[in-house]
């Protein structure tokens, strides 16, 4: 039987500050600068932060300092000359687009004394974006043609404001006029992101190339708690902290990320025995590496095994199912999802017996044990998840509170229910108790119960 | 019929920058400070910004600069100092906990030239923290309630760090001494939250009155894109807007708020004059205000006509069943939710003939409208909304291309069916056309369509 521990929803990161403060063998003082007015007044959440963060980090790169500014000419200008003063890189999202808010080509060309100029590849970007989608070309877009002189242009793929790549040369705003890099990206995640994969980190790896070699590799585990995590392993690479491994932990509920990286000579070597203890420890939890998702993984096993899925939900209300559907490719693995959330639907679809909801109650294991066996004899699946549960806020009782779960499990062998006690807000209830079925599913396919 | 505009993922925001630069009848400089590794690293997204942001916008006041730096010392300080050169309130968040990356506090104070002292009800809180759990009390976190001298305890309900504030009077980093006050917070959002709700809102709206009244209003619409709510009523509006009205548009996608704000005598009366021509002109498209979410209100309009639905769910694969069992009380409303991925699923679950799938095809008009009609009649809900389509990245056709869908609505008098072309993203994809699906269901209900 799969044990399962609940993991708080605090998230904590702990991470050797030398890396931080760019001390590291190739320290490249990296600044982010995201402008907006929506930043500021709260309207929209700063994902370009984490998802660069995480890029650079991932490459052992470390973002040193981030601040979000208005797209008010004033405060753009100086939080690009305070960043141009400490940093060897900075990069700015943001103001690229043709609209009256979108200033920031002009007030970095004004700040660093450079001429804007029409480029032909840019404009031939933008005509084509509009000729494509068969639509007149407004005439304001014309300016995202515009780009300052000497400054590589950056294709955009996704949309019409391409992205600007500025060596500063010599730097007036630093010390000894040391050059810096000034790279501007718009601001939409779908345009800003491939041009990152694609054109940024490699400049960046060309232009401050990394000191010997880096090593980083983050497994990802899921029903262990972060403390658990950290007791388990620490002592037993002692030795190989000592010798340089960073391990960094990131816990988020339901799921704890475990980061090992080294550098220099031998990080190679360091990162793979780490590894290796590590899965010794609590491969079991490993569900997979870097930025796997535990849905696309049981998506994979499930086609590499030709084999299907049907779903019975009542909490977790269409959340398990959506998560799989996420995946692209799910079509050819997920038959069929049943949110039964009332017990006509529990008996209509599912074939769950009355007396078994009369004498059980629909929050029950035999419940949840029928509405599995169901689901899987009906679509013929190989596997089907069932589960049942009180989400709340209301519906507790003294022997039922607010946070109990039946997840079932039902294959041609057997049909496992695991008993479980989520007590979180809604939401994160749906969250944490997907997490738990399809982690039994996983472990399932793995013959690791 | 409705016609549904998709609406760009682009996400806007344009608001009046006098507003952005504290250039307002009151204007105060709000400063916030993020302290944290994880920040820098990518491994968490900033919420605090997005949240604090949005609470003091709510209140008329706005955050004109944001910055996140590791939990290093040379970097918090330096990050404290800026803001205090320049903001009348500074806002930092982290750092305050009991563990040594937990540096806040102590910097601060040394900033300052201020002594800890041990302050007896945070020291109270934090032992009673403890008490009311059982466990004994860690030595270490009794450094929690070490407190500079002076400062105003902010009692921490969820946690054992208490927040702090400091009038810092004089200022010597800020021209001519002018003095400043500095708020420091816990990071965890269900300590850092009500804290800031019922502690620090009191104090900034007592030391930094607003002069006047302020008025906030934010319409949410769906089914027009960012620059058609524009157009629609910015003209009309014009005479309002130089009475003082501040008008702010915030476009997601599938979703564009609008905000309208006033200050100073007259303010109610101004925003309610726009709200009452803003409702003339686009009044079908607005769902909701402030707060509300789309699958919110559908669940309280069904609820107050105690009436029910059924979902009958393809491409979406669960996503609209899963917003709708968000909204607490859901069970009331949802009768089932069917996630039909597969043809036999869709003659099984749902009774779509064979005939009509071979003749036009899984994703077609003729299908969504079995699908909707077969969930109506087997769950005997009132309404039942079927959605089907082609998400991609693969499964397109020339003459049903990535993107396409039919989302379709049965009700007891007719069966309405949509098609619209969403290209975006697999999620996008969902989202999208869940909204439009949902906003279907909303005009129908309110006899709007």
């Amino acid at each position: 039987m799969l044990i399962v521990r609940s993991v708080g929803p605090k998230q904590t990161f702990n991470f050797e500050l030398s890396t931080l403060n760019g001390k590291t063998p190739f320290a490249v003082n990296i600044e982010l600068i995201n402008t907006g007015s929506e930043l500021m007044l709260g309207r929209v959440l700063n994902t370009h932060q984490q998802w660069i963060g995480r890029q650079l980090a991932d490459l052992g790169y470390v973002v040193t300092h981030q601040v979000s500014v208005p797209d008010a000419g004033s405060d753009v200008q100086q939080a690009v000359r305070e960043a141009l003063s400490r940093a060897d890189l900075v990069l700015a999202t943001g103001g690229l687009g043709p609209t009256s808010d979108d200033i920031t080509r002009d007030l970095v060309a004004e700040l660093l004394g450079k001429k804007l100029r029409e480029d032909a590849v840019a404009l031939a970007n933008v005509e084509s974006f509009f000729a494509i989608r068969k639509r007149p070309m407004p005439a304001q877009t014309r300016v995202q043609a515009l780009v300052p002189e000497g400054a590589i242009v950056l294709q955009n793929r996704h949309g019409t404001a391409p992205g600007l790549a500025i060596e500063v040369n010599p730097n007036p705003f630093r010390n000894e006029s040391k050059a810096s890099w000034l790279i501007l990206l718009p601001g939409p995640p779908r345009e800003l992101q491939p041009m990152f994969s694609e054109q940024v980190i490699p400049l960046i790896l060309e232009r401050f190339p990394r000191a010997g070699v880096f090593v980083s590799r983050t497994l990802k585990t899921t029903g262990l708690g972060e403390s658990v995590v950290q007791e388990s392993i620490a002592a037993p690479l002692k030795q190989l902290t000592d010798a340089g491994l960073e391990i960094g932990y990131c816990a988020r509920t339901g799921e704890v990320d475990l980061r090992l990286a080294a550098r220099g000579a031998g990080a190679e070597k360091i990162v793979l025995e780490a590894e290796q203890i590590v899965r010794q420890l609590i491969g079991r939890h490993i569900f997979g590496e870097n930025d796997d998702q535990l849905e696309a993984v049981i998506v994979r096993l499930l086609m590499e095994r030709r084999e299907t899925l049907a779903l019975a939900e009542s909490c977790t209300g269409g959340y398990i199912a959506n998560r799989i559907t996420n995946v692209p490719g799910a079509s050819a693995v997920l038959l069929a999802g049943l949110v039964t959330y009332s017990n006509d639907a529990k008996q209509m679809f599912l074939g769950v017996r009355g007396e078994t909801l009369a004498s059980h109650g629909a929050v029950s294991e035999p419940v949840a044990r029928e509405m599995a066996e169901g689901a899987r004899q009906k679509t013929g699946a190989h596997f089907a998840i069932a589960v049942t549960g009180i989400a709340g806020p209301a519906g507790g009782t003294p022997d039922k509170p607010v946070g109990t779960v039946f997840i079932a499990l039902a294959t041609d062998r057997h049909t496992l229910v695991l008993n479980a006690l989520n007590r979180y807000d809604r939401e994160t209830f749906k969250y944490v108790t997907s997490q738990q079925a399809l982690e039994l599913l996983r472990r399932t396919l793995l013959n690791q119960i």
